[in-house]
């Protein structure tokens, strides 16, 4: 059994990243700049915006961070993402989700240029994405293809399993293995809790990836020997030993389940470092689509 | 054994739109009104384009068939595109595929106006759809869903098996079978050229769909006893016994498949009608979400 390092994997990407903008400051070339809005004052929210800033600091991208109450009228919302669509010196940006009940989403995400839209959340991008299109590709979904690539993981001809199909992992992720390119070419089954015989499906997967957000889901049971398994779940239980109050548990049993792969994914440490890390890559991205 | 007649059911649905369309009429309301663009003389394209034509006079939809040599500049094909998204009395319209080499077919289908892109080929309806919002979802899937719909075919909790992931067919249809919805909830697997072990998986399919374009691709081994065949083939093969000099081929060996299934779709008159009868739902659609 080998890890996927997501943390550590995610640090080269950063280490690159750093690396081009090293070189583009002495070309006196445009730095990525990254904006990100954080409504209100969600635990999770906090935590996943700091770690996005706290990225472009360290790789050297420049970042702004756009506050509001969570009280924010929803014009005043959309007027920003408004300005931030029209300001050139930022090349990318995102609203961190969920947003307050009364703030409609769908308009918010649909109000974002999607030549903007490094969350790559936009229907145009997800279309994009269906098609192999130019865009930008969901970042978790992006940070596992990546996380597989620079592990060696060979994905032609293999079965891949997914549980659960939301919309921002398990279905454009099994478009993105499904594809006739490399990493890709995987014969995919999208599963869900409608799905009968989820564990003699999931026993015949060569790379299993479980997205549902239920801790400790997967058991050794559903694994065959060798098989990659990969964990994107992320839920806080509460842990008393931990200072926080809490701790990240993945979808997947991982004690049982590690001697059987040849490959998994931990968590914390694994897909989650791995997401951060793909949107920078988008933000470096959208800054270069600009033709700067 | 019992046939998925697509001609019976896309006759009944031609004949609902017929009387949405008279109701309209005594009404003084607008008709829906689709547009085709033809370019060349491709005979797939000529006969497909008079199909649609053909079946909205039958309904009482207005149309209008703009034709170009296969010559015409991408200009002015672009130029025309223009003037139908900004034409009123247009609902919709279409640009009949393929297209000669010196056009370029993304930027064709890029510049329709995702809100008169009643074949749904614009990313921007293909996200929407990914994601389950309003907009138009491509019209053989769409004619799929309706033709297992109407004939009663229960899909929650059943093992799709699709063969072939194609932009417009396959891999449309893998979303819409997967989600969470009726129809809809199966546990949808996506094969392609490299997937291994073929047989066995279509072995395992309640509801099995191929659609690549090879004639008598599926064989009576590939199929479990009482699935759901839909056959989306629609090859043109030499057939001197036929005025015309070709008859349609399916992707499925039929006269050794269909004893096997509880349903089974033919070709001619299964998937194909019921893409014509699509194209005409969705214009119907583009003129209501108009709200006209």
């Amino acid at each position: 059994m080998q890890l996927l390092d997501g943390k550590a994997t995610a640090a080269q990407i950063r280490l690159e990243l750093s690396e081009i903008v090293k070189e583009r400051k002495l070309e006196g070339k445009k730095i990525p700049h990254l904006a990100a809005i954080l409504v209100g004052n969600d635990g999770g929210s906090v935590t996943y915006v700091g770690a996005k800033v706290k990225a472009c600091e360290e790789i050297g991208f420049e970042s702004t961070l756009i506050r509001y109450d969570d009280s924010v009228p929803e014009n005043v919302l959309l007027a920003k993402v408004k300005a931030l669509n029209e300001d050139k010196s930022i090349d990318g940006f995102i609203v961190q989700l969920p947003l307050p009940k009364h703030i409609d989403e769908q308009k918010v995400t649909l109000a974002i240029d999607p030549r903007k839209d490094v969350d790559g959340f936009h229907p145009m991008n997800l279309g994009n994405m269906l098609i192999d299109h130019p865009g930008f590709i969901c970042a978790t979904p992006l940070g596992i293809m990546e996380l597989m690539v620079r592990n060696n993981i060979k994905t032609e001809g293999k079965n891949c399993v997914i549980i659960g199909r939301s919309n921002i992992v398990g279905t454009p992720l099994s478009l993105l293995l499904g594809k006739n390119k490399s990493p890709g070419n995987c014969t995919v089954t999208l599963t869900h809790s409608r799905t009968k015989n989820l564990t003699e499906i999931c026993r015949n997967a060569d790379i299993l990836i479980a997205a549902i957000g239920q801790p400790g889901f997967v058991t050794a049971d559903m694994v065959k020997d060798g098989a990659v398994v990969i964990d994107v779940g992320t839920t806080r239980i509460e842990d008393k030993t931990k200072s926080k109050g809490w701790s990240l548990a993945g979808d997947v049993n991982f004690d049982e389940v590690a001697p059987k792969t040849s490959y998994i994914s931990p968590v914390p440490g694994g897909v989650g470092p791995m997401t951060i890390a793909s949107l920078m890559m988008n933000t470096l991205k959208a800054m270069e689509l600009k033709g700067k």
